[in-house]
């Protein structure tokens, strides 16, 4: 890997699953999934990626080979004795809204973030949803990243407030869903939490509406990024962290992070969200070529533009 | 009036109403509402409009004055021995959804929209949401206009539905807001609810999705236009039909359906449906400037434009 290339690396830290999903198209059983996991995936497409997990001794070979061939290093994999974290949901026809039906944390309980020295120069550090206790100790041992973003989910809001609050002082992007933006501010305007989220911390605040598309807010812009209309979304597991990592994979991969590029940044997510929902687990997210990325981007424009149309 | 600005014109038919509502900003009483009062006076920042509707003798004259001076031509206002319709409506937090307290037809029970002769040649019209049987007959009495737009409302896709399919065979363009869309359609996916309107008729469809903007459906295209980022609505009435009358008021000035000009008219109905939330009743809607509503347009732009931003 030559100079440039290491520098822009992603360092994405998070969850690696097996799944159980079951939405009104069928279902899949022990499906590889995790933050972690959809969202190096995602940038995968733009950056090399440097994924920091934990699965346990039962986790399929293939899968880490599957990993490594999408140029995801795999240094920072924790292999421990153990079963590999498991999650069973499901999806009613309204799709927003997981239902988790089980949660096996397994060998993902005791996980500690230890960021190979190798990781720690990495510009780009994408904080997917863990206990943000962890966010905090991963922030301690990368050295001085160009953007961290982070993630987050309902369970800390409700149960690690402060040390969330912590989290989003020091972090660059925060990423949050339509509920969970309202939850953590108590208010039912969006554009109202989102404007309360960035006076917490982070500069820069994208909030995920899923079929409403995201909203991108910065001191000085507010930035609407449509959804890819889909009559049919197949499995929404993912979503969110396709989007992280096509965001934070464009980012690194463009080594820029002025307002115009954050904007095609979010439009590259909102694409690499819309390809992973087409289909159950990783099955239509890891088959895509740049041509597919390139195509659906530009639909993006000819959704969104409404002047100077080309 | 020339030749050329009655070619132009806007013929507006549906409710004059006066309006009671709560939110939880406030309230109003007896206000000056109505879907063609609130389509009126958006269009008319753009075009002369005709309105066709009912009131009753105790409708007060100085809206009829307010209307006049809105460039809005009342020669087809009927005013009829009785009592104005009368609608009383409040909204919780979540200002999407509006709660019906009373609905007092009144005169508007027995409104039967006779067109005046001087306005049968109107090339734009905007069948505001009445009864589908008088949208027919407004149909059967206009000579050959360049475009028919549509709205509707739940009530009359439940009990009048073969009348509002038979409309929607004869428009161009039909408004429809998400509820609306899924009940016609049977589908929880605004996508597919949007083909199958299409597939009913119109060339055109607009799902209005309140916050979360609209879009605009055509055989072309797919085009979301995002909603103005407003921390505080004050109150959501009319807000559909400024859309509407936004949207049919700039075509009718520019005298152009091209599909690039219908996604401009959506972003011109999305800015004046912007500010009629600003206030309770007309009292935003019903002082805008040239100026405030170029500026809200530009706004528009910058918040949903990614590549070649002015």
């Amino acid at each position: 890997m030559t100079e440039k290339s290491t520098g822009q690396a992603v360092l994405i830290v998070g969850s690696v699953a097996l799944d159980n999903v079951r939405t009104p198209f069928g279902e899949v059983r022990e499906a590889l999934g995790g933050a972690a996991v959809y969202s190096s995936i995602a940038a995968s497409y733009f950056a090399p990626v440097r994924l920091v997990g934990v699965v346990g001794t039962d986790f399929p070979r293939e899968h880490m080979q599957f990993l490594t061939s999408r140029n995801i290093d795999l240094a920072g994999m924790q292999i421990v004795s153990g079963l590999t974290f498991r999650w069973s949901g499901s999806y009613e026809f309204d799709l927003n809204q997981a239902h988790t039906l089980e949660t096996q944390l397994n060998v993902f309980q005791h996980f500690c973030p230890d960021i190979p020295e190798s990781y720690r120069d990495s510009n780009y550090v994408f904080l997917a949803n863990i206990d943000p206790e962890l966010q905090l100790r991963v922030l301690d041992q990368v050295q001085s990243p160009k953007l961290t973003v982070c993630d987050t989910m309902n369970f800390w809001i409700e149960n690690k407030r402060d040390c969330l609050l912590e989290v989003l002082k020091r972090v660059d992007v925060a990423f949050m869903n339509d509920a969970e933006a309202r939850q953590l501010c108590g208010t039912f305007s969006l554009v109202k939490a989102a404007r309360q989220i960035r006076e917490l911390g982070p500069p820069v605040v994208i909030v995920k509406k899923g079929e409403h598309g995201a909203v991108m807010v910065t001191d000085s812009a507010y930035f609407a990024a449509p959804s890819y209309p889909l009559e049919e979304v197949i499995d929404p597991t993912g979503a969110g962290d396709s989007f992280a990592g096509g965001f934070i994979g464009y980012i690194a991969a463009t080594d820029d992070i002025s307002e115009a590029n954050l904007r095609k940044a979010t439009i590259y997510g909102s694409t690499l969200a819309s390809f992973n929902v087409q289909d159950f687990s990783l099955r239509r997210l890891a088959s895509l070529t740049a041509g597919d990325i390139a195509d659906r981007y530009c639909e993006f424009k000819q959704i969104a533009h409404f002047e100077a149309l080309e």
